[in-house]
């Protein structure tokens, strides 16, 4: 990678930063693609985080950010345009400078984790899925299910958090039901952790395994490398269940589209293997 | 060179971007002495530079600026610290955050001159300067030879900014004259020229290279490969004249270390010939 006074400049934006893997999974994906852009982090603290953005999509040549904890849902006030996911779940992902000078946010974990259910094989249409967690991801999930034809949307979370994105998704929902919801999954085909537990190693799963049914698909958003409490049960079990892995694999064309980099993001769709061995790199 | 959460970010800033070269000098400067930083052009108006530099200098992870036209004067009033030629010069190549969140600036376009000075064996001490040309890189210049112990600096420009610069510098000068000049450089051991005079192909010598002294050195601060018409009636009347080049690659241990990254200055300084190459292969 050549970085020149015309490479063009993407940001990834949290507070910590550290940890983020944007900047090693896209920097060789522009490189290998031959966009002339590069991707570098920025730790910002939450409250300068409007006036941050404001100025450096000011600048000519800083194309668009990438967000992540804790400025997913604070950005929003900042912006002219948010896609459909963005506003049903109040968060974005990233956000452009248009031509016209217009800001725009993104918000791809939905997307991502809808496509990530096709590569699993598992067919929405008609379903019962309860998602546990509805935070930035898992509100991100939610709204993208909507669009999957499920029977039965439920969602679970302390306190009123999953009665009140129930209700605010509730009329976008076309034919599905969505309804708050305890933590049982028994009799549901599709559940999802997207709760932070599971992090901590002496964390007890989000479900009860025990209580799962047998051909439920079990999704765990969380990045474990040695699999959550949650994900090795079901191993137990012989239930079909996924790491968030995938969920982030998927989301990468929609990224470079977001930013105008329509062909290299053909060229990555047509082959996400070279995504997944940069994030097996991680 | 990769790019990862916890890299530290440097920008440089102008208006236009396009042309700057720090990016290709300093990132594989980086790689090759193990600093994990990258260098990044930003395109800022010149109406935003204040606000932009506040900002981004308050994330916790961008700690430096590097700054071209038109920012080099426009930084000094949000700066807690200048060091001696930015306050005489009124303008700065780079800024920093400290530790303590105080902002401060440097300037080294003329310790950078001054160093080449030395590499051309040109020996500054009771000798008569010319200096053509007193905008941002002839008033660095200018004030650095401050220090070199001139018997006569001469300063030549249009209207009052020669005289301006001239009264403003008197106090400062040890045992060297300061004073403004008409262009004629007869007489003098130093002729520099920091005008944009040899930019465009038919722009005539900012001097008239036939009042040149034969035994005069001369300096033509302009970076073009082919030489500027000032440079060429210099070689066909044999007289010793030195193009910039030589001036920037001076000043890049200067950079290194006012970021702090001083063990990578040490050994840039102590072998400039890679730097050098980067430079010539731009």
């Amino acid at each position: 990678m050549q970085i020149t006074g015309t490479t063009r400049v993407f940001m990834v934006l949290g507070d910590p930063v550290s940890q983020v893997q944007a900047p090693q999974l896209f920097n060789p994906l522009f490189e290998r693609h031959g966009v002339d852009a590069v991707l570098v982090p920025a730790q910002v603290p939450r409250e300068r985080c409007r006036a941050f953005c404001g100025e450096v999509l000011a600048a000519g040549n800083i194309d668009g950010l990438w967000l992540t904890i804790p400025h997913k849902p604070l950005l929003l006030p900042l912006l002219d345009r948010l896609d459909r996911h963005a506003a049903l779940a109040q968060a974005v992902n990233a956000v452009r400078r248009n031509a016209d000078g217009s800001l725009e946010g993104a918000l791809f974990d939905g997307t991502g984790f809808a496509q990530a259910l096709r590569q699993f094989g598992f067919e929405a249409r008609g379903r019962r899925a309860l998602l546990v967690g509805v935070g930035g991801a898992g509100a991100a999930i939610a709204a993208a299910l909507l669009d999957e034809g499920l029977d039965l949307l439920a969602l679970a979370d302390l306190g009123e958090r999953a009665r009140e994105l129930a209700h605010a998704l509730a009329p976008h929902a076309a034919g599905t039901r969505v309804e708050a919801a305890g933590i049982d999954p028994a009799g549901f085909d599709l559940v999802i952790n997207a709760t932070p537990l599971g992090l901590k190693p002496d964390d007890p799963p989000a479900v009860d395994p025990a209580r799962l049914d047998a051909g439920a698909t079990v999704v765990d958003i969380l990045m474990k490398p040695a699999g959550t409490s949650l994900l090795r049960a079901c191993a137990g079990r012989g239930i079909r269940a996924f790491p968030g892995f995938e969920m982030l694999v998927q989301q990468v064309p929609d990224y470079l589209d977001f930013f105008g980099l329509h062909d290299a993001a053909r060229a990555v769709e047509a082959d996400l293997s070279p995504v997944r061995a940069l994030l097996h790199a991680k």
